[in-house]
């Protein structure tokens, strides 16, 4: 009960040690031109860096609240991993830096960075949500920011692989990473469904609006580290029209999966960012604009695909618990966006030299492999640390419920002695 | 029940096969002078342009959620609408430049103005939200797009009509139309008043914060096509102050009608925007400030007014059915915006060279009266065609239920053999 | 009953007569270059005005909702004041320069004015929140702004202090501001705890939802006045550092507190974003980052001891209502923040000339005594005025309570005939 206050107390201190000894400001520009720069570099990354917190702090976090009864908890631990794993990637890339480099200078792009860091966290928790601590999570991002910082060198660094948005990098590394997890935390079989884990009405429209706000502002999150010019209007025309094309497409699919034609509120949830996710690896290339929409159509079609049949085969075969559905909404469309970049570069290399390209092609598929293989071998390894004792896994009874974590106030006991009866009864029924 | 996905599959079919035929990207800007050009472009439209989306999406959608038992669908259906609507003028127009121009050249504008296209449907399905199917909806959908087009053609081209915020072309267009198919559609009488059509404080609760964030982001829908520079400055400052003034006088305008001086929920969520549909007209001419929050004023009165006694009127001497109240949000505030444009006009030509002026105020007039004539007309043929047979038509049973539309995981079944009577009841209590 | 019409309908009519005698646009520019510079302007002030406007009517108005059965009150007063302090600020301010300058020409930067102007209603209103008619918040509100512009004023121009952030002129301010009125009004003695002010479970969400807002957009409330370039940039980033570990702190120090190691939401939804009331002052100094992460740890666990032991403190002994707990997030963060500006310039002091910064301590220290006395004085003043019989407060039992001030449609009539018991009894559940 007093591990979470003691490991983030004690994770603080140590942030503010670094801080203090390797941490500085770049020095003020002395000249104007140099000043000018800075304002300009703040008006044409902020507004983009803006979208992309609200869309993880807001629309992340509502996207979270499908169940029921762990809204205040999905939002909460939301918002504390962001925090937490966006912190403790800046200390890892500040080490590392400062061994190369010396001081470390602060700025908004290497935040970016960092909340790019935290973002695979904020994915993989998807896979064990409503049945883990806040213990258990805390732990989970020590070990994910560090593979995902080494793997993202690997991938972008060493390999040159292509990935603007983040597809292979993020969206795939994160999706094997939680279900190596789960699968190592929960081995022991399928749950059986929990009362507490179907959603209602009321918190599938919570969770909508929570899509709705990833949806609107993922241009920006694809398109913040593209070159400024026209690789970036690409990239954002590119995202636009395949998450419109999936947004139409879950649609389709997912009325004719359903019995009567009706549209289930976990596929819409997540079909209509597919798109987003697939787009990342290509959106900056020079495709024709109907690759985007065919992608976006695709991978939304395969998200609903995946949530009908392959979710509940991989529950029975293998005994894999996937809370979220992020191997739908990650897994599958962030390989299809990995499949495409490769073919991208292919077809352009008929077009031009041609040997270069076709290199670059392989290249895209080995980073696909090392993003699965690395983060599968990692998650499994974090999982199985997860299941130490001292990290207690909430009861089954308890799972799925934010009494367990939050404090509220009695309602009974509020009633003063002036309240009559009918009072009483009004805020019991509420 | 096979129709919505097998026209939108087909849809999508279309949509794919128009953009690998015609559509492309501009080449990559050689010059680093064009690639800089392109870069301040994206940095000074894609903000407005986000803030749009966020409208439509987040906004709009939880506007209309007023209705109890019918958020997810309502939210649903607006998303749908609005891609769909935006692919189709998307098409509409590559059509027409491609006969003209050749090949179609996409970029971020030619989107908002598919997407400028797609708000007159959401809009217009305001009259009949609720009664009515999504395959009524697309089919009304794919009658509102080309003749918007075509009457936003006439109405700026041809005949020159200022408009810059879309009063005009776009509210008073989308709000008659919708009056139009609501008349033709359910022909026989008013309804009764439905029992799942009462809001209840808690829907109302969300239908407000869709008021607000409309509210507080349609100074970039009014202000993005402006002129950059002092226009657009003028145009923002105008629609802030518009809108401010109306969220004043709604509050005057409510309590003073209602018993007691409550105020009403509804009067609030549409009054506060009225500000913003009347000031689109004239928001970038040269007007003083006070004429602003005259405007503004003077909408948020007339919508008001207009919900008290001209809704219930037009029910009783017309049977018309108007859901959202759409005629006193956008179409009693879209007359006065055109009407104050008209006088701007005649009162600056007095200032100046006289008789192109006046004349010019004239060409609003004409604007406002084809907007006006083509929407009904073309909105009664669109109704009369929803009547056909295959477009089923809820039970009015059902009408406001989004059980009609989504599949909901039964929560009585859900319950695992491991749980007790006692949570059993939490969840049907639930 | 009719006073609020009548005195919101007073104020419009004056409202409009003062800007159609003193207030214009600046003429257009004639130059190309001059729009240049307006289109510019326009391009960096709009995004962090549209930020700014979006937490103050969507975030605040959100975080508000706490009280389960007076959500749609919260939000709509809050919206009502921002307005119509805005107004009133604008009115003042032209008046003030229309004497000295002759026209006002209104600008974005004269609109932020007032907006900062109406924060500080906006703040203060949190300490009476549920137990006054909107009446009385107007007349508050009246009262506030013309002393926050003079207070303002005087620790800005004269005293010279140093605080972009307003930590001083707006949350100190309007804490004490808030006390004092609080004081005042309920003289009496400590309310015993009424039965509908105690948060659900869903409520609390809500609330949560509406934190999560302030806290994403905060950074552009802080940067939104500073010098474009290194200082502005320097003002981000010290703000996302304060916040990302005052939302850490927040949750260790909560937990260590509560019972059993829980969370309270109450914690969580003040807790993060003192980090942000406390930066202020010094975001954009040139301190090293780990200063701003220093002071928002800290202050976030000024705020969390502040709910848990100060609060309950103040009640017993000084009868002090503090609905919001706005002295535990705006007043000791705001003081904390004071502090830290003075330390900051002193520090400052030592590795430059010297006595030119000890003075500029002392002007930090002297502007927070100024910000307490004037605040605290001005809001006793106002709060005695409050209790002027004219001024109805609502009665104990109808506090905290929608149906005061809105009409809700009887949901038991809207029954048609048609429907069936069953439907009644699902209405009725619902």
């Amino acid at each position: 009960r007093c591990l979470l206050p003691l490991f983030l107390g004690l994770f603080q201190g140590a942030l503010l040690l670094f801080f203090a000894l390797f941490v500085t400001y770049d020095e003020p520009s002395v000249q104007a031109e140099d000043a000018n720069l800075v304002a300009n570099q703040v008006y044409s990354t902020f507004p983009f860096f803006q979208d992309i917190q609200v869309m993880l702090v807001v629309g992340l976090g509502l996207l979270l609240t499908f169940l029921p009864r762990y809204g205040l908890s999905a939002l909460t631990h939301n918002f504390l991993l962001l925090n937490y794993s966006m912190q403790w990637a800046l200390v890892l890339q500040g080490f590392i830096h400062h061994f190369q480099h010396g001081q470390v200078h602060l700025d908004l792009h290497k935040l970016l960075i960092s909340e790019f860091a935290a973002v695979t966290v904020l994915i993989s928790v998807g896979t064990i949500l409503g049945r883990t601590s806040p213990c258990q999570l805390l732990v989970m991002a020590s070990c994910e920011v560090p593979v995902y910082l080494a793997s993202e060198w690997v991938i972008v660094n060493c390999l040159g692989v292509l990935d603007v948005g983040g597809t292979i990098t993020i969206h795939v590394f994160s999706c094997y990473f939680g279900l190596g997890v789960s699968k190592a935390l929960f081995w022991a079989g399928q749950k059986p469904l929990h009362p507490k884990e179907t959603p209602t009405p009321r918190s599938d429209l919570m969770s909508l609006v929570g899509m709705l706000i990833l949806w609107v502002f993922w241009p920006s999150f694809v398109a913040v580290l593209c070159q400024p010019g026209d690789a970036q209007h690409r990239a954002i025309l590119n995202t636009l029209l395949a998450m419109s094309a999936s947004a139409v497409t879950t649609v389709v699919a997912s009325s004719l999966l359903e019995r009567d034609g009706k549209l289930s509120p976990g596929h819409l949830q997540n079909g209509s960012l597919a798109g987003g996710v697939a787009i990342g690896a290509v959106a900056d290339m020079a495709l024709p604009p109907v690759a985007a929409l065919a992608l976006g159509s695709l991978s939304a079609m395969a998200c609903v695909l995946g949530f009908r049949f392959l979710t509940p085969l991989l529950g029975r075969k293998f005994a894999l618990q996937d809370q979220c559905g992020i191997h739908n909404l990650h897994g599958l469309p962030g390989i299809l966006g990995a499949a495409a970049s490769a073919v991208a570069v292919l077809v352009a290399s008929k077009d031009t030299s041609g040997s270069h390209f076709s290199q670059q092609a392989l290249c895209q598929a080995a980073g696909l492999a090392v993003a699965i293989g690395v983060s599968l071998v990692a998650g499994l390894l974090t999982g199985a640390a997860l299941r130490l004792p001292c990290l207690a896994r909430p009861p089954e009874r308890l799972c799925f419920d934010d009494s367990l974590y939050f404090k509220f106030q009695d309602q009974a006991k509020s009633l003063g002695p002036g309240s009559t009866t009918e009072e009483r009864a009004l805020v019991l029924k509420e």
